[in-house]
C-alpha cells in the first residue's frame, strides 16, 4: 500500500527547501533537482506540485509572506510606541533564518523588475501586509480616539518603508549591520514618526 | 587617419547603454551585443573596454552612483528641514530616468545577495554616499552648534534607509506610487526625524 503523503506538508517542505536553495545560489542558479534534494523528495515530486522554476520561486516567496502574516496575526496589540518599534524590529534580518528570508526577498525584487506577473504578486503581498499592520495600528489613542483607516494605512506605508530600507541595507552588508545597529536605526526613524502620529 | 575617439566618452556611452539594456531585460538577459547596439558601437568596442558582462554591469552601477554623487556635490547646503526633504526626494524614482536607475539598482541588489564582490562594491558606494550626506547635514544649527560626525552619520543612515524603502516600493509598484505619494511618505518619515535631530 503506498504511503499516504500529506500534500500540504510536502508542498510546504518544498517551499522551505526552495528558500534555502535560492539563498545559496540565487534564483537564476536554483535548479528543481537541488530543491528536490534539499526537501528530501524526488524531482518528480517537485514537478508534480510545481509547474516549473517560477512556480517554486513563487512558493518560496509565498512561504515567507505566510510567516510574516503569521507573525502579524499572533502579535499582541501594540500599546505603546516602544511596542510598535519592537514589533517592527521583529521583521529585520537579525538572525540566520530572517537573513535567509531577506536575501530571497531581494532576489525576488531583482527578478520582479522585469516580470510584470511577479510585480503583481508583490503588490498583493504588500497590500495584505500593509492592511494588517494598519489594522494593528488603529487602536484608540490615549484620548480614546482611533486613527482613521486612511491615516493608519499611510502610517503603515511609512513603517514598512523604514523596515525595508534598514533591512535591505543590513541583508546586503550583514557584517556591518549588527542587530543592535539595525534596531537603533529603525528606532531613530520610527520613534519620532509614531510620536507625531 | 583613424578617427580619434575619446576613451572616457566611449566608456560613458557604453555605461549609459548598459543602464537601458539592463532596465529592459534584467541583468541575466543583458547581452554584450545589445549593449553595443544601444551605445552605437561594435561589440568589439564593448569588450575592448569591459572584460565581460559583469564589468558592464559594474560600469552601469558606477555611472548611476556617479550621478548620485554629482547631485550631492552640486546641491546647495540644506538650511531647513524642508530643504533636506527636498534634497532626499530628489533621489526617488519620480521620472523615467530615475525609475530606470532604480530598476538597475534593484537588479544589482538581486545579484549581489549571492556575489561577495558585488556586495563589496555596494558597501563602498553606500559608504561614499552616506559620508557625503553626513557632511551636508553637519551645518551649525540655530544655536550655532554643529552635529557631531557620529550623529551626522547615523542621521544619514536613517535618511538613506527611508529613501531606499520608499524608492524600492515605488520602483516595483510604479502605477500606485505617484511622485506625490512618494514625497508624502518620505516627508512623513523625515519631518519628525529631522525635527528631533
Amino acid at each position: 500500500m503506498p504511503k499516504l503523503v500529506d500534500h500540504d506538508e510536502q508542498r510546504q517542505a518544498i517551499a522551505e527547501a526552495a528558500i534555502a536553495v535560492i539563498d545559496a545560489g540565487g534564483i537564476e542558479g536554483a535548479r528543481l533537482r537541488d530543491v528536490a534534494e534539499a526537501a528530501g523528495v524526488t524531482t518528480g515530486a517537485v514537478t508534480h506540485y510545481f509547474d516549473g522554476k517560477d512556480a517554486v520561486l513563487e512558493a518560496a516567496m509565498g512561504e515567507i509572506v505566510r510567516r510574516i502574516l503569521d507573525k502579524q496575526d499572533t502579535a499582541p496589540q501594540p500599546e505603546t510606541i516602544a511596542d510598535v518599534i519592537d514589533f517592527a524590529a521583529w521583521f529585520l534580518p537579525t538572525d540566520a533564518e530572517s537573513r535567509r528570508e531577506w536575501r530571497v526577498w531581494i532576489a525576488f525584487w531583482g527578478r520582479a523588475i522585469t516580470d510584470a506577473r511577479l510585480r503583481a504578486l508583490h503588490r498583493g503581498y504588500y497590500d495584505e501586509i500593509t492592511g494588517r499592520l494598519a489594522a494593528l495600528l488603529r487602536q484608540p489613542d490615549r484620548k480614546g480616539r482611533a486613527m482613521t483607516p486612511r491615516d493608519a494605512r499611510q502610517l503603515a506605508d511609512a513603517i514598512i518603508a523604514a523596515i525595508d530600507g534598514v533591512g535591505t541595507r543590513a541583508a546586503l552588508e550583514a557584517d556591518d549591520w549588527s542587530p543592535k545597529r539595525q534596531r537603533e536605526t529603525l528606532a531613530r526613524l520610527l520613534t519620532p514618526l509614531l510620536a507625531a502620529a
